[in-house]
């Protein structure tokens, strides 16, 4: 029997839903009785394809969902640009330098020239519809997506498909415009979330979205998400009026993910102050783990960010860079490594694979809710 | 028969530990069940001696605590400042002219002198003490600190007594040394709280702080504060690790409170965006409503934040003003009415008596307990 109504939509065992941009993490997951989202703003229409596919020949038919981003509004100093190319020639040259001056402090040697993104295609609308006109050619369980109301085709195609449409927001506003869109599950993500996040911790944030979508009378499951790395955190969220857990920084320390072994060891370092909520990756704010780069963007004295997606077009090469020389032994590089991180990782201890990682959330959320029986006498 | 350790070691029925400056929420909440803590600070200690007094005559032997602040670091600027005439005359007469500037722009008129706090006595580390001497010489069940270090005079004497001693915490690294300075009980507040906070949420800080004690060998309850205004994200953060839920916020929406009549409508209103985290009242960071005073401060061109307890000298003589105005119907007043008050006031929907509030947290948490038992087939 489902375990509750997102279960029932979505085919999920049990309610943890792992985001994440490798295919092996979303099928294991989805194998293990969780729900694997693959993140697909990375990938090109092309490569998404073969994701999917790959992820259709691996998950033993179990359900699994995918992710993109389609910005709702568009910063106005990038909306006439088209493509890679002008945007790249809209980039100030100083920033190409400054990127240069930070890196270089840390012993890598500058670059003459902005590399431009030619394979990732960066989050703009057209890019994101076209990765979910792929998805849509697959059996998902599910379509996310982030960064304002979902578009109208998506909840059409949803609709007709059979395939709940799932929205993140960070406030309680959101929740309410996204219901009003005919959005079927809300993410609400805390701002302690790794990525784009708002300022408003999960914990205030769930019952608040719960109950003010409860009072609009618009009956919509909520996942919780944003710090929970534990089934007892998940079962927090829910004590809290959630349907489970949408989760992205844990899979990052699995040995199936996208990570560099430098990140990941820095995960298993770090503390949970350790983050910073910082516009100098993508130009949104976005929480990521915090290193010399987000000090020398964030000073008062720097250039300043750009908008999305040129932030990116700055900063992903810059971080490709400081993975390879990292990688290569370069110790001042391995200090600039960084990811999008969420406070949670303070909770990272080691490595686990992604399987383990579904088993250990579901004997901890087990514990937890007996626990709460118990002290109540219920046992 | 007790829930939990900290209901042991305090005589708490129910793990609600509600921090109050007003001793009226401090009685209700004992005799409903939960546990009351008068906030100490603002009293001279012949005024605390009085509160206590009332207390000690008003709570029908349940069991209360006391909440001191005895700062364990004090600002160098400050340090040789041993009283508040010569505190007064080392703030520069400009933070008195931007105070009045602040105010004019909401239909406030001047002052021409800073005016001097006496009757409150500012948080100094003697003065901590000193209220910390009074409340020892009442039945008291618990004395919490916050500001670093318990005292090692607290803990003597606490051990001495019998009472438990309790230390507000924001990160994992200041419980170790709490724990090992021989603290009793840990509140590990997170960044959503009311008052002095750290940066990390308390869904990540609770696990962490459990964890780091655990392996450390420290067997001490720990209790999550900061954001918890219902009985279902208290058995959320119980299912993560906490034995109980450490309040604030939640008091200043009932009628017993020190609140104003225009905050409490305000509390009512307001969303968890509203708050702002700032130097701006205290001189340390502190959560508040967010109002133009804030914005003023926290602006580049602003003179800076004092030190503490500078900038509380200098602020709450002009929050004063401000609510003797608002009363007064200036709307202008009205609009800079602020207070300490944690992202939970997104929560707060009505104003409440102290006891219904503790007889909801405790249907809140009985239900919550339920729907995670039959969601894991528990029945």
């Amino acid at each position: 029997m489902p375990m509750n109504r997102v279960c029932e939509m979505t085919g999920a065992e049990f309610p943890l839903f792992a985001f994440s941009h490798c295919r092996d993490v979303v099928a294991a997951v989805s194998k293990a009785g969780g729900f694997g989202v693959l993140g697909a703003t990375r990938f090109t229409p092309e490569q998404l394809e073969e994701e999917l596919a790959w992820i259709d020949a691996h998950v033993d038919g179990a359900p699994y969902g995918v992710d993109v981003l389609v910005p709702e509004v568009i910063d106005p100093r990038v909306r006439e640009l088209s493509d890679n190319k002008s945007r790249a020639a809209a980039i100030d040259p100083a920033y190409q330098g400054f990127v240069n001056s930070v890196l270089g402090q840390y012993g890598i040697a500058p670059e003459p020239e902005m590399p431009i993104l030619k394979e990732r295609m960066g989050i703009t609308p057209e890019n994101g519809l076209a990765l979910m006109e792929v998805a849509f050619r697959h059996p998902i369980r599910l379509i996310a997506n982030a960064l304002g109301i979902a578009p109208a085709a998506m909840i059409a195609e949803g609709k007709r498909r059979g395939v709940p449409v799932a929205a993140l927001v960070g406030a309680k506003e959101h929740a309410i415009r996204q219901a009003e869109a005919g959005v079927d599950i809300i993410v609400a993500q805390g701002t302690e979330a790794g990525g784009h996040c708002g300022e408003v911790s999960t914990l205030v944030l769930i019952p608040e979205v719960v109950r003010e979508l409860a009072r609009a009378g618009h009956e919509i499951p909520v996942l919780a998400a944003g710090g929970i790395m534990t089934g007892g955190q998940m079962a927090g969220m829910m004590a809290a009026g959630a349907q489970g857990a949408w989760t992205g920084s844990i899979w990052l320390a699995t040995p199936e993910a996208e990570t560099s072994e430098a990140f990941r060891d820095k995960m298993v370092a770090a503390r949970s102050r350790d983050t910073v909520r910082s516009r100098s990756r993508t130009g949104k704010p976005a929480r990521q783990l915090k290193t010399a780069w987000h000090d020398a963007w964030d000073a008062a004295e720097g250039p300043g960010t750009l908008p999305m997606p040129l932030m990116g077009m700055v900063s992903e090469p810059a971080f490709a860079r400081i993975e390879r020389e990292a990688a290569a032994g370069n110790e001042g590089a391995r200090e600039l490594v960084s990811y999008f991180v969420g406070q949670g990782v303070g909770l990272v201890e080691q490595v686990r694979s992604s399987r383990q990682v579904v088993q250990d959330f579901r004997e901890e959320f087990l514990e937890a809710v007996g626990g709460l029986a118990a002290a109540v006498g219920m046992e």
